[in-house]
């Protein structure tokens, strides 16, 4: 058994580790912190998890966390992160980070989409980006998982294949993204409050998206070339899930079974990747994988123009984080990537 | 491994059954039935379930079943199921019967609630209701099952620990139900029609619903004396869920902390009851049940007028469908009632 | 043109009023105030309003509101109301308050219900309870009137047809309110974050909801006898509409159309009930009232408990709050009591 | 007063001009036709509008029509206006047509996107586009008035500031459409059902959706050039409301400001036009637009990328269908073109 430890425990991605952590049968969670609700029941927070836990969150203390754990996942805010991972790392503790303070390979790349000088370029050399369908051999052993975004996540998934196969006019996409109310977080807002977020369709940070940087380095690296990814996120009413919709111009024509293939051949062997098509779902929806660590793959060919749309589904809490981290996690320890993750997909929901 | 058939695996009680056993480590899926669909792959109907079933729908046969299973679910219509109970009891396969068609001991409540006259009245004395809450002894070895109705479950789980309590005024019940649009099934109506059920607050058989008759036969059982509800049901926005708001007069002042022990002590023992009792959510709601087979039971007493209401919610798919058919099924086989089901609900959804 | 204000102009109930008065032909709206956004257009805060406000927020302040206005719709929270009225009233100025404050003629209520010593029982006195269908003869000249708590409105106008019946065995009523998002206001909080909010079926303040008392005031004024009201309400997913499911048992038989027909003859004459009775929809839906005033009421009779549920719909924010005061100042200034009002319903929304 | 009827009055765009109507000053509706409700009454099937209308549905008939009306809205399939426009107009009426068979200028259109050659040549020369803010001059005194799809209504608005400006590198557009349910009409399907629906991020018609050649015949006048439209269409959660995100690449620089102020200029004057950009909400949302005629257009500019998305947001059931319809009937008037239709949009909803 893999002692665990889960900090910043309150949120949704801490509380979706919780609810895979606690049934996952290699691991035991010893260690859940929180500043703000330290010495209250986890399930005071997670009234899901009752039955499950009978812990109380901890404050965070380096002491604790080295005599009671092997492995930390950090569900911490952006730079936040930073203050931790060194040090973790120094204890010879292995970190899943699920910010984003270790995902970009380029420091440079932090003050451009963050606004901070990268204090460690050295770990982001040593971390690996923890994306299980790209780079899974280097996830063996990995000691620093950083662990990507969720609508990274889903354009990077929906992309990769169409950047592979070398069929593009240009390399600059664009990557319309619709997601569900849980991606922003545990946290009250203006605009989370239920009668302003119900029934909208609502762009946001439609100027430029974070993520956009992670799936330009992923999807170069594939592309073998400079890829360009414009990201426009959309609230969207649905609780759970994300569909991003990578849009771009072809080059030459390509029938849709030999686009299938291709997709089914870039994806071979990874088994939560679906390739979709069929009569009556013939795309992805992400109401398909809600529960679930699966990221359902499709496509769309307008012929007259020459236009491919991509799809990817995912549930933005599984697929676009806690169950991505445990996935890495898994590939890191030797043991089946879908351990404690074969979890069929809730229908209908 | 017990080979396992679903009859009727089209619908949502079929495919939510699918999903269960399709991670059952006791349990083999060998033959899996549809009139509308046979010949078809599972998967076309159940996207979620791709990767965990290559099978086809079959059409069914008496011959077939005998060949493939030790035990089958029957997720067909009420009064179909009688024409298939008899005779697959008599070839030595256990039956889990989700229909209503064996959930009464008196026969006559068939003509008043079914408008059918009950041709086997000595197989509705041998056949177990399966609420396991309250049945778990006779459910060992039970060859035929009667399966609870979803409204009967969440008002019949709120109701027992008052009436066992002898603290009502009168023994007669409300019992106002609030349901997700998943209990009407997969065939699309008028009434369920997006646009028509989006948001609706719509009772429905608000002149007597035929689940109280199996709420009364259960509660009078605890009782020890008659009991009556009147169940009137409302169709809400969820997709998943029920809440029974069981609404009683007391006889004499009880203080929330007894009521409290009175339904922790009925319940003792229960794998999946949890009583509510909590500052931030002080009420069952089927929130926070989604994708599990929990019932949540808590209670609100209005002193002054000496009112209690006793909550229940379920997911009406799980514990009010599939997931209890499954735990009643464990329970007669002598394995852990939870086996396949230790899944913790999914937060938020 | 009536020189009208809304103080208190920035929650859901302002901008309700805000919307009905931008387009009421007999009123000018002149001063609109709000503490947190003072000196910001209205339209910053109510985006649905570009084109009819050029207007902004301003301070509060007695003496502007004497120079501007006839009338004053005061959106101001409970207890608060108690330090405008007095002196508004002085002033010569109408008022139409949307708090409590004003609507329980027996003062010793503000101490159970609200925790506080009225200071103005005389004023209790004169303000007129602001339910036209029960109050339509005193709101003519009415210079105070306390518009009613939404809630209160569903349970007064779906019980006061039985109450006034002579039906019940017992005066004691169970309504079983189902309520939209919109109903708790403008500010965020943790129960209205949008994924703890969307799919709930969330009981609320059920050990005892304020909007009892005027329930029972109003209930007992009908039936000539002390009528008992515990009113359990449920939050539900949609963001518009209440429904109120008033549970009674009754002493005698009674037929659907004599029960239909007594329903008619106790609100003839008014113009925002409607009597439901149809095969498709046979019972109110908020569905069917959202963006108007009306309300539509319906009922159930199970025979063999004889017990009835009197059904009431209405859109919490029009005739639970903003389009029942307009409706209410209308009358009071010897205008149809539909002027500004004459809106159908939004379907399917 | 202008005497008219609806043919094909039982669906939600029927229903929406039966609503709009009922309080238009300028008209009396006269006649409502239905297939399938003949002879019972409009109120059956739109509840909504109890209270409305006393009528019944009536079965077609030429004769009848050329009685009572002086003006007729069809709300008919594709392909069966065919059979009743030349008719009509012949006989003096005037036609408003919300099905797309008049739509294009180019007949061989029909045969590519509708499959069907198109048999009246003449009438598509002598019909206007219904899009008022394109094409009002012709409108006045318009006898075959072809009114605008929903998708192409949104994709156009957006798209018309933007090639007008020549800022565009190419002529390529991809308009990326989320939808509402009600947009799939009022007969139930598989895909409408509640809870395949509810929560869904579905594509649909993907690979090329045929409101793209109405998009590309407007936005080519406005070019004065060919451009081409992409589009793809989603659905989402919401009962009511599209937005457009039409997505292009820059050729050169423009800033913010320039762009709003070419947006505010090439919509000058036109009434249900606003042009977005405000702190607290950003860019269009279909939420702020629900129950009115308003189409609200912003955008975004990524300028790393030069990329710019032009949103706009519609009620599909008032600007794109029923309220754009009275927009272009009240021009063809010579009313002032918000006659019946100064409705605030609802908030929230």
């Amino acid at each position: 058994m893999i002692r665990v430890a889960v900090i910043g425990g309150s949120g949704y991605t801490g509380g979706e580790l919780l609810r895979i952590l606690a049934v996952h049968p290699k691991v035991e969670v010893t260690y859940v912190t929180s500043r703000e609700y330290a010495g209250k029941p986890i399930t005071l927070v997670h009234p899901n998890l009752r039955g499950f836990y009978n812990m109380n969150f901890s404050q965070f203390s380096f002491d604790k966390l080295g005599d009671k754990a092997d492995a930390v996942f950090l569900g911490l805010p952006h730079k936040v992160s930073l203050e931790y991972v060194p040090k973790i790392l120094e204890m010879g503790i292995q970190v899943i980070d699920l910010s984003a303070d270790f995902r970009l390979k380029d420091p440079t790349l932090y003050k451009i989409w963050y606004g901070y000088e990268h204090p460690y370029p050295d770990l982001l050399k040593k971390a690996v980006y923890g994306l299980p369908e790209l780079h899974y051999e280097e996830l063996k052993n990995a000691k620093l998982i950083a662990s990507p975004g969720c609508n990274a996540t889903a354009t990077i998934l929906a992309g990769a294949p169409l950047v592979a196969s070398s069929l593009l006019e240009t390399y600059k996409l664009i990557s319309d993204v619709k997601v569900g109310s849980s991606e922003g977080g545990a946290k009250p807002h203006e605009g989370s409050h239920h009668p302003e977020r119900q029934n909208a369709i609502r762009p946001y940070e439609a100027d430029g998206h974070r993520h956009a940087a992670e799936a330009e380095q992923e999807l170069s690296l594939i592309a073998k070339r400079d890829v360009k990814v414009s990201l426009v996120p959309h609230a969207v009413s649905s609780v759970r899930g994300a569909l991003a919709s990578v849009h771009g111009w072809l080059s030459s024509d390509i029938s849709e079974m030999d686009m299938w293939k291709k997709s089914i051949e870039f994806y071979k062997g990874r088994k939560f990747i679906r390739i979709i098509r069929s009569n009556i779902h013939p795309y992805p929806d992400p109401k398909f994988v809600i529960g679930s660590n699966f990221a359902d793959i499709g496509f769309a060919i307008e012929k007259r123009m020459q236009r491919i749309t991509m799809f990817s589904a995912i549930d933005n809490l599984m697929k676009g984080a806690a169950g991505q981290a445990v996935q890495a996690f898994n590939i890191s320890r030797g043991f089946e990537e879908d351990e404690g993750l074969r979890i069929p997909p809730l229908r209908p929901a």
